[in-house]
């Protein structure tokens, strides 16, 4: 198979050495198992991709497709003896068509890259998940990765319009279009957006680009409470205000970024709630401010500038790397009916309390997706465990809320039972009915999503 | 299976009077062939639904889903023998929730009977099929619906989070969620949505509401030529403008609107571009107009207040109902890339000139989402084979300039063969594949979108 490999790719792009192979057996989820792949290629185009497809095939190997490994479910782990098939060497920008507001692109162009070419022509692409400098287009299209902005602009499928996609049998599908509508038949392009790597690999996408919006115009907000500010959240909705970012940043984070990068956070603060507007009319922001008041916050600063909002904005994006820095975390990503929000954090608080753990939350709070990010000892199997049992409890919460077991981070290797339980048994043999009618022999990404 | 059909629904609930079969055989597909029924059911319940699948199934006798039957491209048709299952009698609004804008309808709800309902709580749904008025929301939904507010707020893929649906074995699938955001699993709502009641049938949907925008401010541009008014769309996207409304009416609907009700139009213009903004932002309007003014409007009126807003909107509204009334239409559907509206029109133009038929176009301008209706005469097989002919054109040149045979109209009977042209045989056997493997029987729908 790796004598076919490297007549199909070139010996350069068929790696075998256990040191790299080793590390890139897994994405940036802690604690999810890995296998030891056999072989990584990284083939530069859809024939090479083909090629890569037909090879695995012909032998029953699995292949297990790859960007940037920043994913947090374990979705681009490695299965045993499996192909690595990284995308990131397609990298190319095909095309920018700033009057159709579209780009083709090739999966392994990281996520800013894109906003960086097309902003000249005042266009950007919008979704921007944590990753947004490191993750690849193809990752974000695989996973349906969200986002700060979604809570005006919305996730990743939003802005799909068509794919290329190797198939399992190697052949290419292109589906969707260059239109900003169509309705030609069954909606594939968003069947395989959040699919995973389990149905085909994603070998071309066209996005659709957005006027780069008016400025923002931000405020932090201090509350002495996690659910004054879950309620401020609520209020803020209930207004019909459309805020263009709608962060939570709770203490623990809190104080992790400002011992990370000192920066004159409130540290005794319980949550800071970061919101912009960017709708050009002043008074929607000022109306934010005054909810947030009226909910009990105990100061509302509004940035002076551009370069303050940016400060805020980065405070939030550091939250998850420095809370890493206290030891491992399990990430996790639950989405609560908006209202539900306040009830959400003092759950996940109570959960931290019965288990003796540390967890710190992150939210998209204007969507109601939290990020619990449990802070475990690797090296005690007592603090993971504690660890792993606040998880399930969290799970556990969000399908008592009415909420699903991953907001915007995918179902891996991590949520599989979760997946199962939220969808029950017709659902779950819906989702395998779909995987065997396009992959029959099971070769992509197998036991990702469904066991 | 008649009695069976009696014992499950009760009798006022299962009609076999020819008449009412025959009222019920189609939808305002023009020129669709529609097959004799057997037997028209209207469930009022989930369990009545599952209870038709079932007994269908067991006699191996076809199922077309239906709602109000205001689609026009023939997917609500009857086949020859089938069971007509109509959606209307699930017609209640089970649900509204303020606080995380949702609502939970059943599918016979009335797409504006949504918004009227949760206007009380400044919401509104937003698509706005020009059928909004009549049709329901399954179809809406089944059929992936457009309208006039698509240039700014997206199509009804995008206000849809869950369904329940009956599956091919009778069993209820629910999938979605009541969450912003999600990714648990394969996006089936987005698979469903679209696909023209091929896959299932819709009993229940949990749709987005949005906050009620501010008040549309409106203009009216004059064109003397329709390529004029395809540059001002241009100039207008190119801009970076985001208009609330953007729909261009040609002078043959102009014409047929002020016979049918007198307001003023202008009909010696070529084009009526009408454009709304809700941005809140004044200066957009007026930048809008200025666009128009540059690209060559003749007169550019601007509305005074909200009644004459209403009244443009409604004269758009009117356009088909008016065109109608000069005889038999072709209702056509083509989006291509917004940068090629003037070349479409310029294409159309051509297209009834070789034929030497009458074509009027409508437009979701800014969408480059074009309606040619072709008008025919149905007594006269030459003039109904000239339409078709020209029919033929129009999809070869949406092909073309690199767009789509459907913008938002669907494939039903009226496109198969349009639908196999675009998407080629490597996309029609994925879609067969997910075809056989949700109704393995091809119990519903039988001859829809795929031969």
């Amino acid at each position: 198979m790796l004598q076919e490999l490297r007549a199909a790719l070139g010996d350069a792009a068929v790696i075998t050495d256990p040191d790299i192979l080793a590390g890139h057996a897994r994405d940036e989820a802690a604690l999810c198992e890995a296998g030891t792949p056999r072989v990584l290629v990284r083939p530069s185009d859809t024939s090479g991709v083909q090629a890569v497809v037909r090879i695995a095939a012909a032998h029953g190997v699995p292949v297990v497709p790859q960007g940037a490994r920043t994913g947090l479910a374990g979705a681009a782990n490695a299965v045993d003896g499996c192909i690595l098939l990284s995308t990131q060497a397609l990298d190319r920008i095909l095309e920018i068509d700033p009057a159709n507001r579209i780009a083709v692109v090739q999966p392994g162009v990281v996520n800013a890259d894109i906003s960086k070419a097309t902003a000249p022509h005042g266009l950007r692409y919008a979704p921007d998940p944590g990753s947004w400098e490191s993750s690849t287009i193809g990752g974000n299209v695989a996973t349906n990765a969200g986002g700060m902005c979604c809570v005006k602009y919305g996730v990743t499928t939003e802005y799909v319009l068509g794919l290329e996609v190797v198939l399992a049998d190697g052949e290419v599908l292109r589906c969707g279009r260059r239109t900003v509508k169509g309705v030609a038949g069954y909606d594939l392009v968003r069947l395989f957006t959040g699919s995973e790597g389990t149905l085909g690999v994603i070998t071309e996408i066209t996005v659709r680009l957005q006027p780069i919006p008016r400025e923002a115009l931000s405020i932090a907000a201090v509350f002495p409470s996690t659910s004054a500010a879950g309620a401020a959240v609520s209020a803020i909705t209930a207004a019909g205000l459309v805020p263009s970012l709608l962060e939570l940043i709770d203490q623990v984070h809190l104080r992790a970024i400002e011992e990370y990068r000192p920066m004159g956070l409130d540290t005794d603060a319980a949550a800071l709630l970061l919101a912009a507007s960017d709708s050009g009319v002043p008074e929607d922001l000022d109306r934010i401010a005054r909810l947030c008041t009226e909910a009990g916050a105990t100061e509302v600063h509004q940035a002076t500038d551009a370069l303050e909002a940016d400060m805020l904005l980065s405070a939030r994006r550091m939250a998850l790397p420095a809370v890493e820095r206290l030891g491992a975390v399990i990430v996790d990503d639950m989405s609560v009916p908006r209202s539900r929000l306040a009830e959400a954090l003092d759950g996940v608080a109570a959960a931290a309390e019965r288990h003796k753990v540390v967890i710190g939350v992150i939210a998209h709070a204007g969507d109601g997706n939290l990020h619990p990010n449990i802070l475990v000892d690797r090296s005690d199997p007592a603090s993971v465990a504690a660890g792993q049992a606040a998880f399930d409890d969290i799970m556990r919460l969000a399908a008592e809320l009415g909420g699903t077991c991953t907001g915007e981070h995918g179902v891996g290797l991590l949520k599989r039972d979760w997946l199962a339980a939220e969808i029950g048994p017709t659902g779950l043999r819906v989702q395998q009915a779909i995987k065997d009618a396009l992959d029959p022999a099971g070769l992509f990404n197998p036991g990702k999503v469904l066991r």
